[in-house]
């Protein structure tokens, strides 16, 4: 039970943070107030979004209005504390972090919950944690950030995914499992923007 | 029964409406004329396919001819008369202000016979009523124009479901309710046309 | 069975032709590997899942590992063989127009199979054939080749789609008829190209 809640915590950060990015484009891009708070949303549900359609399953935003109220939240907050939102950055980087580690286990979860393989599970793990970005990138008539060298983010899922995979193949804990692909995700993540670990230029 | 019918050509007015802004918008981009009849499909349709793919419903213009006719019928209109188009501006602002406010109670409409609560049913009009010209913007390679200082346009929408959702609240009768919602949208877009009412820009 | 087996290969070629567009593309806008990786699998598979989205049909490429593995063994194809492949571009042409006719016709069986109208399962077949082109050039920034005055590529496939409807409508035998389509979009696309004929600008 209280780790349900301290999941849905760290959900709720992630989609903050998600959010955030979106809300800083659509500046930069002088959209609208109601262009930011829509950038926003997609960014945030976005990757779930396109997840749940994709495996035919109900939009999770639509079961609950928590989404969408925790992001109108961070929007107000956003406005409010600016300066200090774009100063601690790095916590920013933090939160999105976990958010995207749990985000990525979400989608695994609700793929093998709806009856797909493992393969596909890992891939919608990905969609889960990045098509939001994307999202906000076509959005903002950016070329897609997660498409260029920037950081191992969507790599970060894909290596959590096949970590997961690989332990229940092999039988460990359920649990035990997820916690080792969210702690992979994370360290990917962190060590790859620490070091600027970038992929190759596609040849 | 006259009532369905003139709620009906009230629609097709909003998809001609629509259609002819997706025209205009590719013939400016030098598309050829399929591009054009695409992209003028993608924008009347766009987003009521949006809503049903996200409610999990039937998409509408599957289950009709009627509005791939009707898009056609608006192209050829269009070829041949386009000057004139141009010149009667005026009168396809209305039939784009009549169309919204019907597209958007019918998403509302639409989302709460599947089972959605009122606070998505709201979004699933917004979603509706706008996002077709979302679409048509992706594809025509312009910043969404609905996210920038324009009209209030998906604020309409937002104004017209709050209505309806109030007055569903308060007990009122459904019809009376929903033409309130539709007076609501087409109000708030005249006048902020009229009056140059845009929202601020995001911080 | 033999036939089947024809079919999948022809179609595994397409998948081919159009995974190695989308690297391409991928390519000359300096993503990195995962983008190119992504944006190939999305130009292959692309408008099949529109479709099934559309349709509301289990996505087609989630129910077989066949389509991740051909693009991901293409990618490393083109990877290994790229100044070959650029060199052979007439056969990549050719697997194209073959693949964008077996994709047609897989468009308008799925689309029947699934309860739809003839004039939607044409539609269907388009989209099969034509979206993910579409989703690659919007993922790299691009106005829609589709939409310009490119080769007749969609038209290819309206074409054949017409053919199919009339052969059905005729009452002659459906295997008959789908060669029949899967001649005229080899027809109309090979000839498009090879006499530079394209639909006029939209007005």
């Amino acid at each position: 039970m209280t780790g349900e809640w301290f999941a849905a915590g760290i959900e709720y950060l992630g989609v903050f943070a998600c959010a955030v990015s979106g809300f800083r484009m659509a500046a930069a891009k002088r959209y609208d107030i109601f262009g930011a708070a829509v950038i926003g949303f997609a960014t945030a549900v976005g990757g779930g979004t396109l997840r749940d359609v994709l495996i035919d399953r109900p939009v999770f935003w639509m079961q609950s209005p928590n989404y969408l109220v925790c992001t109108m939240a961070s929007f107000l907050f956003y406005i409010l504390f600016r300066r200090q939102v774009v100063k601690f950055g790095e916590t920013i980087l933090l939160f999105d972090t976990l958010g995207l580690a749990m985000f990525n286990m979400i989608g695994i979860k609700a793929a093998l919950g709806s009856g797909c393989g493992m393969l596909v599970a890992v891939i919608m793990g990905v969609v889960t944690g990045s098509a939001g970005g994307v999202i906000r990138d076509l959005l903002t008539q950016q070329p897609p950030l997660i498409f260029q060298k920037s950081e191992l983010y969507a790599v970060a899922c894909l290596l959590g995914g096949a970590t997961y995979a690989a332990g229940v193949a092999l039988g460990f804990h359920d649990i035990a499992v997820q916690i080792a692909a969210i702690l992979v995700v994370i360290g990917v993540r962190t060590l790859s923007h620490a070091r600027n670990v970038t992929l190759p230029y596609a040849p």
